[in-house]
């Protein structure tokens, strides 16, 4: 399992130090979407001149204009760019086809998807590279969590690989560890911890 | 009918080049997607700064974090911004509540929902201020349109306003006059044009 950590609610300046401190032991660094909403793709850019060899996910939620969003995300040097799984299949496959081009990689964001499985197969036929089986932090107080889908999606994909996110903590590893998730995203449970480093070293052993 | 001008492929100098022109001729500017993506909520600020009396619309597509996000593009300075129909309901009255808190606006883009007239009448009671009918860049060629739909949801709304987004030019107005949508979003069909005051002049007389 990778992990990645996604930086949500920092500027630039923060999300360069935050690296700084962990950029030898992070799998994937995200820049999430209300850094983009807040500050577009300069945060990535920033970052992969810094980190040329860091792994970098735009968080970028494309749900319409797939291949000039993803392009400019990708020119911009993000590794991996999301898109919504419930854009249409010609929006996806715009994605998946830019990213071909760039040679780098697309991750489908379930958010909000009703019947999982029927799309994580489209998905998984469309050439996504990550499914993200997503629980939106508006209703993780509610109760409601990802692990029983990525449960459903974990026997049912032949191509794509499995992703997590959505209010993953250590205490919830083992909760999903039997479905290896290919990449597990954890945001304010590591983004929280005062020693950053010592935070993301303990999940790391966690997803081992 | 107030026509809204939605730039998506431009830079905020050009931006705020292109709306000097049309300043005292436009309802509202929409700083895209696409742009969002790439220069965050700068472009936004820089109108605001610029044109106070200017009403901005920014299309954040918020999907997640309704308060965080909305209260974001309001303080950036944003009259409008935009949070996808398909969100959890949660995530759509966060919207709601910090745009009433802010005293500005909130359109919920109807972009890939396939029972229009459910989501519509939900989105109603939810306090939306404008629903947008919205058909994909990446499906315009298709022949998929969104002027059946702005009629369908035509008689259903008790308190929010309909909008219309998605391959409008100054030659469909007839396909959609009689729904008279509250807003009429137009983008290539308008920043095209070698003139655009001409163009903005022409449409905003189609919509009398």
């Amino acid at each position: 399992m990778k992990l990645q950590i996604s930086l949500d609610l920092v500027d630039t300046k923060k999300a360069l130090e935050m690296t700084e401190q962990i950029k030898d032991i992070i799998d994937i660094v995200e820049v999430g979407t209300p850094m983009i909403i807040r500050e577009g793709l300069h945060p990535v850019r920033e970052l992969k001149s810094r980190y040329k060899d860091l792994c970098v996910l735009a968080d970028t939620k494309i749900v319409d204009g797939g291949e000039i969003e993803s392009a400019d995300a990708f020119m911009a040097g993000a590794d991996i760019v999301t898109v919504l799984a419930f854009s249409q299949d010609e929006t996806i496959k715009g994605v998946v086809k830019t990213a071909k081009k760039f040679n780098r990689k697309t991750m489908a964001d379930m958010i909000c998807i009703k019947d999982i499985t029927i799309r994580a197969k489209e998905l998984d036929q469309m050439g996504v590279d990550y499914i993200c089986i997503h629980t939106a932090v508006d209703v993780q107080s509610t109760g409601q969590s990802p692990y029983a889908d990525l449960a459903a999606i974990h026997p049912l994909l032949k191509n794509a690989k499995s992703a997590l996110a959505g209010g993953v903590n250590i205490q919830s590893v083992p909760k999903f560890y039997q479905y290896n998730p290919e990449i597990v995203v954890v945001g304010g449970a590591l983004t929280s911890q005062e020693n950053l480093r010592e935070a993301v070293i303990q999940m790391q052993n966690e997803l081992k």
